[in-house]
């Protein structure tokens, strides 16, 4: 069996003992590729045989890894740079003209930070929208975690912006495709219906079909985006997206708060998928929650994100879980809505199925994208309920130990190289407040 | 200098050296008796020689303890007992049938939990209500951090259970006092007014004054509540609690959801304070907001609380920052209100004011009631903004260091005899479900 130093680094076989999961005590045994091979109540002691590595679990949580669909990872380099304003001075004094002094290494490092804040929290994939994505998949690469990435596409109606978008699309998908890491899957990322032409969408849906490739769009967050569409193109959002050929089942459709009941029945028809951004929506007081009820009742599935670290300020999906089940209630004036379980696969099974990282639950042939969570801590004493604890009590902080397609990126609560990515980023958010401060 | 064990037991003076605090770099040296002496920029070097112990923060971040206005701390035990569910149900099928079995032991041990919770989340204070609060009086000793403690006073407007109700409240102030610790006050727990009748209520103002100390109340809570004061009183809940002499500068009251204008200026002229829940009122669904702006425009001071575990389900008060500031945004549609510094002042200088301990700032004279935060957490990194770090992404997983009076209650994250607390509290939960279930 190897030592500890050994587990990050090498491939092979693990076996997970005796760990506690949602529906009970499990063995579960982790192919050299990463994929769950069995689980069990016991598994036969061949298995501790056949393994490189053994985790005692008798005090953890087994999991799937969280699933966050919808960020701009390398935000996380703007974290407390500006809240607390009203929405356009925010936008046009602060974060605009800090993201117009942005490189790629800046990118490199806000994502580093950001991958290294979803291994802590129990995180293992992703659904990024942002610029200079070549240096967010090669930072990816080097974290370990499983990412969905996309281009944000903003042809603002112009017909020559739109070919540089275009490009930019291209570039970034035969980038990512070139890379050959099946941890990193490319999409297109029109970025919202008030930003993007007709023509831009209908080029993207066609590429993107094309190229079997998923769709990441910000749908009706604000009563606003949906007046405008109302009054530019006489339809709701979701209708321009479907139009246009956006809605699809590899569609993620992030905030979705003001979708109306056809709305969420038009999402449902397509078989796209909702993220639900429970903080940031509260953050910049869109004044109206994701209309759980209604998409259920549609036949919509419902993932979970946190957006941005401007909006929101952390990634942590655990204290997202609860905020998202909490703003439910609270909102939609309900005590029972969005109980702890549906918070849980929000959080897991729905996500890895909307960005095509399996089905996020613990079965044979599943990827081995896991996580075990302290069974000892404070917020899971005393253990009446284990859903209710994780989603209601727990923060990322719980977490002990990461698995990502069966390699292990964190162990009990180790990071290799986490300084070095601490370090990086606080030089990169500095020097860019610096530029950005002196012109 | 002593080692790290000797720093949990031992009293004597302390120096932090070099901490990052939200008005800059500062040196904090306490005395004996556990008291801030002297705070500056570089604290000449005779400071070094006097301390029997130094903690070097450079690393740090150190901020006055946070403070919980509004718990019952031996609710741990009911952590996800029971969630999701109905008002009504959740009361009458759960929560009261188990509370009718508790024991002093239990409350003892729930309020060890409590008191582990606030500490490994940067918690110093809290203000508690429930019963057996003998028991909690010795969980909070053995504990080392402060509270205000009352037991929860409900007549029912039964003459017979008032008398037994004044009994216990003249004995749970009485032996309070007779412990003579200065970390714990009693107060008296007026329950609300929907349980407490008028003459009650005058009772314990009357006792309060005369006894000097402080008074709990539950206030405003849900509509329900305002629309039965005014069917059975013709007043609304801080009216009643006015005419009855409850609202004073030493009153706390928790959740004040439904306040009118001429409420909060109510609140304002008798110098009350508010005690602001905002995952409970999420979680509960109480459709309303505690209006801030209006109590900020009538001069009411507003603390923060997290209430019990079964209605948030921890006690982490850097969460409840978030959730509050988040909350305040969301509800009265303001990008703008509670920013992240209104919401640190709420969990510190307006909660130890509320309890009467201290002002919660860092001064010569204040207690020491000091918390570390890690600097180098994700959480704050980079570090644009402290405040907006602290409120918007850290959780209290970042504490590192908690200091109450000057004793050292947590090191470096290890906090002694933690397991012996929570194996305690495991059992009596379990036992407690199993006794309930057997009736």
């Amino acid at each position: 069996m190897a030592g500890t130093d050994e587990i990050f680094s090498r491939k092979g076989r693990i076996l997970i003992r005796n760990a506690l999961t949602l529906s009970g005590k499990r063995d579960v045994s982790i192919d050299a590729n990463g994929s769950i091979e069995a689980v069990g109540d016991t598994l036969s002691r061949k298995y501790d045989q056949d393994a490189d590595f053994v985790i005692d679990a008798g005090r953890l949580v087994l999991l799937p890894g969280l699933v966050n669909t919808h960020t701009h990872a390398a935000m996380t380099l703007l974290r407390g740079y500006a809240d607390d304003m009203p929405l356009q001075d925010w936008l046009t004094q602060k974060i605009w003209p800090l993201e117009a002094h942005l490189t790629g290494d800046d990118v490199y490092w806000g994502t580093r930070l950001a991958c290294l804040e979803m291994i802590r929290t129990g995180t293992t994939a992703f659904n990024d929208m942002y610029f200079y994505m070549e240096d967010a998949a090669r930072a990816v690469d080097e974290a370990g975690i499983k990412a969905q990435l996309c281009y944000g596409f903003i042809d603002l109606s112009l017909p020559d912006k739109r070919e540089q978008e275009i490009k930019a699309t291209e570039r970034l998908v035969s980038h990512i495709k070139s890379m050959k890491n099946p941890r990193i899957r490319p999409a297109v990322g029109p970025h919202a219906v008030y930003t993007v032409s007709p023509e831009g969408l209908r080029w993207l849906a066609g590429y993107s079909s094309e190229q079997k490739i998923g769709i990441h769009v910000h749908l009706s967050e604000t009563e606003k985006e949906v007046n405008d569409a109302l009054s530019q193109y006489g339809k709701r959002p979701p209708q321009i997206l479907a139009d246009c050929g956006i809605l699809t089942p590899g569609t993620v459709a992030a905030h979705c708060c003001w979708l109306d009941r056809d709305d969420c029945a038009l999402l449902g028809r397509h078989g796209t998928y909702a993220s639900y951004n429970p903080a940031s929506n509260m953050k910049l007081a869109v004044n109206r929650a994701l209309p759980y009820q209604d998409l259920r009742d549609a036949g919509v599935q419902v993932a979970l994100g946190t957006d941005g670290c401007a909006s929101n300020n952390n990634l942590d999906l655990f204290e997202e879980m609860k905020t998202a089940a909490l703003l439910q209630k609270y909102s939609w004036n309900s005590q029972t809505l969005l109980p702890a379980p549906e918070a849980l696969g929000m959080a897991t099974s729905a996500g890895a199925k909307a960005l095509g990282f399996g089905n996020g639950r613990i079965e044979a042939g599943q990827p081995a994208d896991l996580i075990l969570v302290d069974r000892d801590a404070v917020c899971n004493t005393p253990l009446h309920n284990l859903a209710s604890n994780l989603v209601y009590a727990c923060s990322g902080g719980a977490v002990r130990t990461v698995l990502c397609q069966g390699r292990v990126l964190m162990y009990d609560r180790e990071v290799p190289g986490e300084e070095v990515v601490l370090a990086g980023a606080s030089k990169a958010a500095h020097a860019l407040v610096t530029r950005a401060a002196g012109t």
